[in-house]
């Protein structure tokens, strides 16, 4: 189970066939559009770091020039699939090595019959190298003529964001230079074809620099064209023509290439494979995750994270949420803590700014950016146009009172830490995001005097259903544990690197009053007592509307777009839910008891099918630990069709990231129940009755550790 | 004087010149980027009413694909102003015939030199053809290549609007296809070389057709090339393709096609020219004002409007404003009433649009929008960006309040109508406004039981460094003036066009009750007493504060700049007087003493620098009334040099269209001092010292009238 096929083509699904189909190798990603274009297409490649301002979302990914760009004249007829008569059509992505395959028997308008197969690979191996093969079989004697551009006249959705510097061939390269209008970054893809048939020109147009072939077709004998393009940007080199030029002409030929591409993978697998026997819907759903997760992980550059929707769409510009460290960060840091350190390092280069948004509201320490992006500021849109009344805004308030995400890059850091044992990281840089956000936090709370507790006002939760409210269950406790966090840490690093310590204590002020003040805040923060076994979600929760969800099945749009944004804050509808989720990731604070009854308290209240879609695997993990495995199942299934299926319909802006990292989180912690101990590890199967034998690797301070579940029946 | 003349070429004023430099045929404007591009260009053709949506602005003219992109390789080295040695530069715009000519003697970075000439110039005799000639007089044996390219890949300052359909090639033609993304307005540029040197071959890359042609170079052998283009829109014909192609194909040669265009010209000229003796500069300037405004001017299509900024530059998104009916379309209505009944038929097909506005804010009638495109719908940004806080916004409030633009429109209506005794048109057409704009102020009048009077609160008025004022004399007058006008034409419809009149009274309820109500109201509407002879220009405006603003010469901001929005709104600054404006539009109610002692009043608290492009024509107008011929001319430079010598800066934008309207006004209004009587018209020669001649016509009744003023000294 490693291929996604598709098997006609249907226009409507385009968009979502573009993001399943996209490859990557943690540089760059394609979409699956199509070589030769097709109407309202999604075209395009991200390359990490690439930003470019935009209004209204201040900066996003550049859709940048098109390596891929590849027309077809089938005797004298312009291939594309808009005309003449497609007798087959197949599609596959195998994820095994990420190569994108698709093959079309294909008759012209005119009658001409040909056989049309295209393939494309990014390397993994060296990921500055893009690859593309396009086979034809002629049922026909007259000619075929292919042209292979690198197109610079590209957009995202209608904002052009390059300029052209210049372009040229050299030898055997073709190259063409670009620079992003404001950052003024440059970017230079060079092209050169391996194989090729007939009489090759070079048509040195502006913007769209093409190799054209022109060739006599027979009926019977394939041809077969391989196109390399090598791309850099000014982000990796001083000299990306020269770097690019130099890697073009080096390229190998396809099979070459491709065998390396495919050992490089084959290591990723090793290392991240989830084996499911007894359900192939769940291990390709699980492998899919998986893939999506590692063509967007940058494995050579510790300046970049993973957007919301990875690289592999234009939804949330490219910005990084929470969504990274704890739904995606968990599986790299448990099987590639490489690539986890490089994520944690992004944060790490950007807490001046985290800094400065503190500083900026009157705080100390780092309250780091809902969204964010190349510099680390605060990107989150503060005014968006109304959907329907063209004359009014909406007002985001996340960027300004999401402010959890300090304390969740905290976490992450700190699980990072714990499984990796990497302290040599953890004293030069992981103690100062848990420590400077433990700052924020005791800066943030605010001292009620009547109650002799701190609390904290005016927050969102991740349930984002519900904006402006005091003392979020999950904010407050994650608050606690940070600054809890911040203390032992403290505490371990005057013991194990005095030196930095002292660093540290000089740099972040952190004094023996300063730590008696955090002690003071942790011990003090506002955590409601249970009510009947029950933890209200933040003041005044209990007390909002109840609506009965199931009542209004079937339905297919979200509470929030049902009954208005004010509307739908006024009830207990739940986009996902926060007490449940912060039981998930501090689970040892809290008993199977307590968890039960919560759990059911809050799960008929969450709009599981159309709220947010980081909820589901969270469902389906605690569900596990309650023992109701078909229930777990279900959530599961809910998060794995999420994409493949595009449930949400909104699979067409790209994966789901955190749902993809949610997915490995259900299987690896719900139905094997892994857990880390002080002395090991252990496992608590609850596997789906169907499943029969789960197995994969993660590593514990940098071993390898090997889980192989066969249930006996 | 008939020349634009550059003669050194300095990057720092390129879009200065770009827009200086526009040619066009009230078809389609090209702005004169040069034909072989120049970083930080702002490149753009753009035609009459191609529209497409765009954030925050709604909608804006879709710069469209470029048919001037040539460029040029001498002996290998791409020609390029960035590099090389420029020995001699010079252009010349010849507004006799639109003729934009540059020729530079460049040395290559190899050393290599040659003189290269360009020519363009889009046809007025027909106007979907454009034509470009590029010749080359080499100083050296070698090669020359040449690229003449129809470019896809083009952009409204990052936002682009255009997506490909197709392109091709038919026989000799080259064509490029494409829509706007989504207005899906069809676009078809078809080009031709209709002489050449060399080899040629096509390049058909996608997004940039391309002819090329490679020969050798001989010393002092001159080198020719001429590149017709056709350009057709779905606005104009529903095969625009075939009409494009068909066009192409019979495209004249550059000698016969140039005739054509003289002749054409020379037709507008013998109209509209205005001849200074005396003072070449006011010669050229007044010229090129003419010149802009006749480019501008739609004369098949009546379905647009001349924007603010003309279709010379990005500048308010080729939208447009009172601009047109008070400053723009006195010259049309006197020269070329044809042109003005185009204009004004724009505002008639959108009546409807009026109406709905009205009704949104709760009136009757017609309120037309502030800015006007496409369909006539309010297009006014409501919120921008801060300029200097991203996260803030600014309401823009013209969009809701600067509601005078009703009565301007009524007032160029019934002033065509005086002007060309077009009787039929103003029945059918011109009436409708008036009345319709009349029923408005009538409804949008607010009584104010204590002083029974009616009153308009809450407006902006002309000046718009006061916004949310009450009683602005301007508008309260042009409302009570527009409510008059309406009676007028209905009694003067009841006599002479009994059935239209019965039609209108339908459609537009007007019976004697609303008559009466509009009676009342006109009668009634509050227009303060003058104090000491000054008009207050609204409520509160005397205690605001007074700024000696010869105190803060030399500046060069403007006083809202300087002191801030709100802060300027606290003082007496005007951008323009709004009293003084009334004074020249009504100027028959008023006496030469109060004119004097409003002029003397309000012309020192007016920022005519840096305030509105708007006023300088005006107060030039009114100083030749009050006698002041050298303080008249100083305000008519002011204008003149407004876009010549861009001293506001931001010439770059585009013309400012009102401006040259305003020019064209001071010549014949102020300096010539032209009235039209009851039995005709009269002149009341106010010239400066040293013009020699002042000599122009109109047209009054359809008569051509000739006035030709020789001052005796």
């Amino acid at each position: 189970m490693w291929t996604i096929i598709e098997d006609t083509f249907n226009p409507a699904s385009q968009h979502h066939k573009e993001t399943i189909f996209t490859i990557g190798n943690g540089y760059l990603s394609t979409r699956g559009a199509f070589e030769e274009g097709y109407p309202g297409e999604h075209r395009a490649t991200f390359l990490h770091g690439v930003f470019d301002d935009a209004p209204i979302v201040f900066t996003e990914l550049a859709n940048a020039p098109d390596w891929l760009a590849f027309s077809i004249w089938i005797d004298g007829e312009r291939f594309t699939l808009t005309q003449g008569t497609i007798e087959t059509y197949s599609r596959r992505l195998d994820l095994k090595c990420g190569l994108l395959s698709r093959s079309i028997l294909w008759a012209s308008p005119g009658g001409k019959r040909a056989e049309i197969t295209f393939e494309r690979f990014v390397s993994l191996a060296h990921e500055h190298l893009v690859f593309q093969r396009v086979r034809i079989l002629p049922f026909f004697d007259g000619t075929v003529e292919v042209r292979g551009s690198l197109q610079g006249c590209v957009d995202n959705e209608g904002l052009t964001h390059w300029q052209r510097i210049d372009q040229g061939t050299r030898d055997d390269v073709t190259y063409l230079r670009m620079h992003t209008r404001s950052t003024r970054i440059e970017l230079v893809e060079a092209m050169r074809f391996l194989e090729w048939e007939g009489e090759a020109q070079i048509w040195d147009a502006d913007y769209s620099p093409t190799r054209r072939f022109f060739t006599a077709a027979r009926e019977g004998q394939a041809l077969t064209w391989v196109k390399a393009a090598a791309i850099y940007t000014s982000r990796d080199t001083s000299h990306p023509l020269d770097s690019a030029l130099d890697d073009a002409r080096k390229a190998q030929g396809w099979e070459a290439a491709l065998e390396e591409n495919r050992k490089a993978w084959q290591n990723e697998w090793d290392q991240c494979d989830i084996l499911i026997e007894g359900d192939d819907e769940s291990q390709l759903a699980v492998r899919f995750s998986i893939y999506h997760l590692l063509i967007a992980a940058p494995r050579n550059d510790d300046r970049v994270n993973i957007g919301a929707k990875t690289l592999s769409g234009f939804g949330y510009r490219g910005h990084s949420f929470w969504d990274t460290e704890v739904f995606i960060l968990p599986l790299f840091t448990f099987t590639r803590p490489e690539i986890a350190r490089n994520l944690l390092n992004y944060r790490f280069q950007r807490l001046e700014r985290a800094r400065a948004k503190a500083r900026a509201n009157g705080f100390e320490g780092a309250q780091f950016p809902w969204e964010s992006a190349d510099t680390g500021d605060e990107v989150t849109p503060t005014w968006v146009p109304h959907f329907s009344d063209r004359t009014r805004l909406v007002r985001i308030w996340t960027g300004d009172i999401e402010i959890h995400i300090s304390a969740d890059i905290a976490y992450a850091a700190m699980r990072y830490w714990q499984i990796s044992k990497d302290d040599e990281w953890f004293i030069t840089r992981g103690a100062e995001l848990i420590l400077d956000t433990a700052r924020f936090w005791t800066a943030r709370a605010e001292f009620n005097p009547a109650m002799n507790r701190y609390e904290y006002h005016d927050v969102i939760g991740p349930d984002e259903y519900h904006d402006h409210v005091d003392n979020n269950f999950y904010t407050n406790r994650m608050a606690k544990w940070n600054i809890q966090a911040g203390l032992e840490v403290w505490s371990w690093l005057r013991t194990n690197a005095r030196s930095r310590a002292d660093e540290l204590a000089a740099s972040l002020k952190i004094d023996e009053s300063s730590l008696s003040k955090w002690r003071e805040v942790a011990e003090k923060i506002y955590l409601p007592a249970p009510v009947e076994g029950v933890i209200e979600q933040f003041d005044g929760y209990f007390a909002r509307k109840f609506i009965d969800l199931a009542a209004l099945e079937p339905r297919d749009i979200s509470a929030q777009v049902l009954f208005g944004i004010e509307g739908c804050n006024e009830t207990q509808i739940l986009k996902q839910p926060d007490v449940l989720m912060l039981m998930y990731l501090l689970g040892e604070n809290h008993s199977l008891e307590i968890l039960k009854s919560n759990y059911d308290f809050y799960t008929p209240r969450t709009d599981h099918n159309y709220g947010s879609s980081l909820g589901p695997s969270v469902q389906a993990i605690l569900a596990c630990r309650l023992g109701r495995v078909e229930e777990a199942f279900e959530h599961f299934l809910r998060a794995a069709r999420a994409d493949l299926f595009d449930i949400r319909g909104n699979a067409g802006d790209g994966i789901h990231a955190a749902s993809a990292g949610g997915i490995w989180q259900a299987v690896v912690f719900g139905f094997a129940g892994l857990q880390i101990t002080t002395q090991g590890w252990s496992t608590t199967p609850a596997l789906p009755n169907h499943w029969k034998r789960l197995s994969f690797r993660f590593k514990l301070g940098g071993q390898v550790q090997i889980v192989d579940l066969i249930p006996t029946k």
